[in-house]
């Protein structure tokens, strides 16, 4: 049986949100045994993604390189019509994922004990982000 | 109840092609109300990725940075029996997708306003692509 | 019908693992027509990737490439409790993926002939991976 749930994330600018508890809970709504999740960014500019959960300097790191990697105002974009971290916003999200599916096992995500469920916002300006969570059995 | 179906894309080189019509004919066909769309190119230097849908400039920009990423005929790459653009393609399907689920509601492909679906040709050279859409609810 | 099985791959330390077979075999048990494969691999240091699978030397460029794009021991990262590869490893994983769904057809992943399904250990040392493979129709 199909269930569907979403939900808004205010996000505070450029950085990672952990959604995992939001995620879990839209899950046991659905209360399938086994199953998928899909767990799904309707925007262009931020990404869902799986992030080792413990140590907060693993998601410092991620953002300074992702920085490094895509440069904000980098001359070789011309699409910058929302300023210099526009562009940059596409291709970081294009480069990780818009969603992610996950394992549902006992009604739950059958995560690793070190992963956690992220919304990633790209832009440095706060958005509100619609994630939808579409749970199949 | 599973639907499937697939169909073929003959790009005309490196580039995007906007396949977001014919991922939601097929998604129209499967008639279903909740579920997943699986849409999966069967190959390994093409990709399917959600992209920005209003402005070509992003598609511009996402194929300069990809370019400079990872060069044709970088010294770096031994495997290079099709031409230089060879192993730069299977990098970056890697560095990308093979596919996309897409959350499926009210008989349609849930997407973002601005999300487009594009299949990424990533050979210099036209080819034809095969491309599946699996519809499950 | 969801079906689903897990199992462990012994990894050599950093590089790709062959898991095509495994993953055919565990969809086969599921005895479904179409559907979905959901191949997840529950740690934050491997992916899952699809990839050529006729030259080795693709990997190896593979390799080479995620090795300078991602440097292990770059100053820019803090988070080394593990070592010196410990924050590349997360950076991979999520610059590729940590799952990938498959389509079912005719009771087998209907990947395309060159596509092969790998582990990719992204630590310098041996590990464990649990992977699982859910499938849905």
């Amino acid at each position: 049986m199909a269930h569907r749930t979403s939900f808004e994330v205010a996000t505070r600018g450029r950085g990672t949100h952990d959604i995992t508890r939001l995620v879990q809970d839209a899950i046991a709504r659905a209360a399938v045994d086994i199953g998928h999740a899909l767990v799904f960014v309707h925007h262009t500019s931020a990404s869902v993604i799986l992030c080792e959960n413990a140590d907060p300097s693993v998601r410092h790191d991620l953002e300074a390189f992702a920085a490094r990697l895509v440069r904000d105002g980098d001359p070789l974009f011309t699409h910058d019509a929302e300023g210099d971290d526009d562009m940059p916003a596409h291709i970081r999200t294009i480069l990780t994922a818009s969603s992610i599916t996950l394992p549902v096992a006992g009604g739950r995500a059958d995560l690793g004990t070190w992963q956690g469920v992220y919304l990633w916002e790209h832009r440095t300006a706060p958005h509100r982000r619609r994630v939808s969570v579409t749970v199949l059995a």
